[in-house]
C-alpha cells in the first residue's frame, strides 16, 4: 500500500469495458504504461470496475487494482493480468491491418499482455454470477526484475488478495491453455587464468581457452523432456552471456559465461543446480547461482482446472508453458495456475507486437463459458 | 611540424644530462610525461643537446627531438628512444631502493624508458668522435594507437630522419640485445546463431555454444617456433576478448573473440592471415582482420650491428625480442634494429616499475665502448 497520496493524472483516461473486445483492447493499449509508468492506466480500470461492477469490491495497493466477488461460493479462482509492457518502440498508438487474411491489432502490449487485460475487464464487469468466486488482479512491474514486482509485494504485505483454488494469468497463449511453466536458474561460471603479455604467452595461462570444454557440453547438451499431467516441459540449458579478456595485448586472466537453465517444474532449483554442477564436473571452474525461480506444476487435475478445461471444450490446444511467469508465484502459494490468454507469445517484446482480432474473441468467448456470461452477440466467434 | 607557436612551459625543468646516470634517470622520471604530456621533458631534453652538445644538428619537431652528427663517417647508426609513459599508478616522484641486496630505481618511466633516455641523453652528449654518424632520436606518443606514434609522422613528413645503416631502440632488454620483434595480428572472429527465447533454445541457434571448436582450437594451439639469424622467435595466437549475448533470457545469435596472433619476423601479415584462416577452416565464422603490423627481422648481421655486439662482449645476452616494438618501423624502411636498454621488459606499465641500478651502467657502459666515448670512471661498471 502507498503510503504518499497520488496526485491525479493530468488527463484521466475512461475505459468502456462493455465496448467490442478489440476497441477495448486498442483503447488500453493506447494509454501507454511501459514498466513504471502504469498509474494511468490502473486509473482507468479502476475507475472503469467502480463505475461498471458493483458486484465487486474494488481495492487500489500502489498501482494494483484487485477486484473480489462474495458470492459464498464453495471456491475462488483468480484472474489475473500485468498493466505493464516493455519501453515502446514506435509502435503506438495501435493500429488495425488485415494481412494474409487475417485480421489484426498493433502496437505494443497487444500481445503482452493488453488482451488479455481487455478479456479480464470486461468479464470481471460481465460475470456477475459465476460458478465460483473470483479475484481479478490487475498489477503493475511484471516487465521488470522479480522484486520489483507488485506480485511480490502483495504474496507479502496481503497474500489474502493471492488465496484461491486456481489461477488463470491471462498472458499471452494464442488462446490456447499453457499449464503451469519451467522453472529457471542463472548461474555465473568463471574460468582464471594468469595475465601475461600476449606476444609471451607461455608465462600466461588463457582463462577463454578455458571455456572451450564449458561451451563444447552446453552444446552437446541435450534437455530433459520431462511429461507432467501430459504436458512435455522441454528443457534448456544455454550459455545467454559471455566476456573476458582486458586487453587486445593481454592474456586474459578471467573468462565468464552466465548459463540460464530452464528447468522442468518437477525439478527444484537444488536438483536443477546439482545437475548444472554435474554437466561441468572435472572443469576447473567458479560455478555460482545468481538467480533461481522454481516452476509451477500444471495442476490440471484440479477440481476448478477440469471445469474450466471442460467450459473450454475439446478444441482448444492445452500445452506446457516454457518460459517462466508469474504462475509460478500461484503456484508456489499451492494454488495451481495456468497461462490463457491472446496473442502469440512469441510476438511478445517484438516490434511488430500484435495480437489476431479472432484471438481476442476466442479468448473472451472461452472464459465467458467458464464463467457462465451471456455475451451480446457481437462478442461470439 | 607543429605550425602553431608552442608558449613555453610554465616551469622549464633542467637537465643535467653529464650528471651520474642514475641522477640523470631520476631527473628524466621526474618530470612527468604520460603520453600526450610530453612537452616539458621534450624541452628538457632539447635544452639539454643545445647547451651540452655544441656537435649536434638540433632539430624539435612537434615533442620529438632530433640530434645528428655529420662526421662524414661510412654509415650512420640511429638511437631512439620514447619520452612518453602510460599513466602514473601513484609512483611518481622516483624513489630509490635496495631489495635483496639490488639497488633499485622505481617509480613510472625508470624502466619503459626513461633509463634508457638517459642512457641516450648523456651518450648524445659524449659521443663526440664515433666510429659511425649518429642519429639520436627522442619522441612522443609510443604508448598509445600506433596512428598517433610521432614516429608514423616521421616517416611520413621526413623519412630522411629515419635513414641509416643499423638503429638501436633503448627499450627495456634488461641491458641485453633483443633483436628484430614478431609481427602482430588482431582478428575479429563472429559466430552467428538465431535469437529466441531462452526457455525455447529449439528454436534457435546459440551463437556462443558455437564458440567451442574455435576455443578448443586455440588451447590446442603450439606456436612455431622460428629459429631466425640464430633467434627464436616463438609464435602464439590466443583469443584476448571475448563477449557474447544480450540479455539473461535470449539466445545470443552473436558471440565474438579477438584473436592476437603473434608471428615470426620471417612471415608477412598476408602469410599470418592466411594461416589463422587456414586453421579455423570448416567452422562458420566471420574473420576479419582489424589490425596488423609485420614484425622486423634482427639484422644481426649487417655490418654496424656485428660492430656493436663485437664492442658488447661475449658476455651480452642476445635473444629474439618477442613483443611488437618499433624497430619493425625502422626494419619496414629497410634499417636493421635491435632493442637494447636498461630494465626489465616484464615490468613495464606495472605498479612496481624499477630498473637495476646496475642495469643503467651496464647499458651505458657498453654503448659508450661501441661508440668510443671514454665515460668517467664512476660510470665504468
Amino acid at each position: 500500500m502507498t503510503d504518499t497520496p497520488r496526485p491525479a493524472s493530468p488527463v484521466r483516461p475512461v475505459l468502456d469495458p462493455l465496448a467490442d473486445i478489440v476497441d477495448l483492447t486498442a483503447a488500453i493499449v493506447d494509454i501507454e504504461s511501459v514498466s513504471g509508468h502504469e498509474r494511468a492506466l490502473a486509473d482507468a480500470v479502476e475507475d472503469a470496475l467502480r463505475a461498471h461492477a458493483p458486484h465487486l469490491t474494488v481495492v487500489r495497493d500502489g498501482d494494483t487494482v484487485i477486484a473480489r466477488t462474495a458470492l459464498g461460493r464453495v471456491q475462488r479462482a483468480i484472474l489475473a493480468g500485468h498493466l505493464d509492457t516493455v519501453p515502446v518502440a514506435d509502435n503506438l498508438p495501435s493500429s488495425r491491418r488485415v494481412r494474409d487474411g487475417v485480421e489484426e491489432l498493433v502496437g505494443r502490449g497487444t500481445c503482452d499482455m493488453k488482451g488479455g487485460v481487455a478479456v479480464l475487464l470486461q468479464l470481471a464487469v460481465l460475470a456477475t454470477a459465476p460458478p465460483v468466486d473470483l479475484t481479478w488482479i490487475f498489477y503493475d512491474h511484471e516487465e521488470v526484475a522479480a522484486a520489483d514486482n507488485s506480485l511480490t509485494r502483495i504474496a507479502r504485505e496481503h497474500p489474502e488478495h493471492l488465496a484461491g483454488d486456481f489461477a488463470i494469468l491471462g498472458e499471452p497463449t494464442s488462446a490456447g491453455v499453457e499449464g503451469g511453466c519451467k522453472g529457471t536458474m542463472k548461474l555465473e561460471v568463471t574460468a582464471r587464468g594468469v595475465a601475461a603479455h600476449s606476444a609471451r604467452d607461455w608465462v600466461g595461462d588463457n582463462a577463454i581457452h578455458r571455456l572451450a570444454p564449458v561451451l563444447q557440453r552446453l552444446a552437446d547438451y541435450e534437455g530433459r523432456r520431462a511429461v507432467i499431467d501430459g504436458l512435455e516441459y522441454r528443457e534448456c540449458l544455454n550459455a545467454v552471456l559471455a566476456d573476458g579478456g582486458v586487453a587486445g595485448n593481454v592474456i586474459p586472466d578471467r573468462a565468464h559465461l552466465t548459463l540460464n537453465y530452464r528447468f522442468a517444474p518437477d525439478t527444484s532449483p537444488e536438483q536443477a543446480e546439482a545437475h548444472v554442477r554435474e554437466l561441468l564436473a572435472g572443469l576447473d571452474l567458479e560455478i555460482e547461482v545468481s538467480d533461481a525461480a522454481a516452476g509451477a506444476l500444471p495442476g490440471l487435475d484440479s477440481a476448478p482446472a477440469r471445469a474450466f478445461l471442460a467450459a473450454l471444450g475439446d478444441d482448444v490446444r492445452v500445452d506446457a508453458k516454457q518460459g517462466w511467469t508469474d504462475v509460478a508465484r500461484f503456484s508456489a502459494l499451492g494454488v495451481p495456475a495456468v497461462n490463457f490468454g491472446p496473442g502469440d507469445p512469441l510476438l511478445a517484446h517484438t516490434d511488430d507486437e500484435h495480437v489476431p482480432v479472432a484471438d481476442l474473441r476466442a479468448a473472451l468467448a472461452a472464459l465467458a463459458s467458464w464463467l457462465e456470461v451471456d455475451l451480446p452477440s457481437a462478442e461470439r466467434p
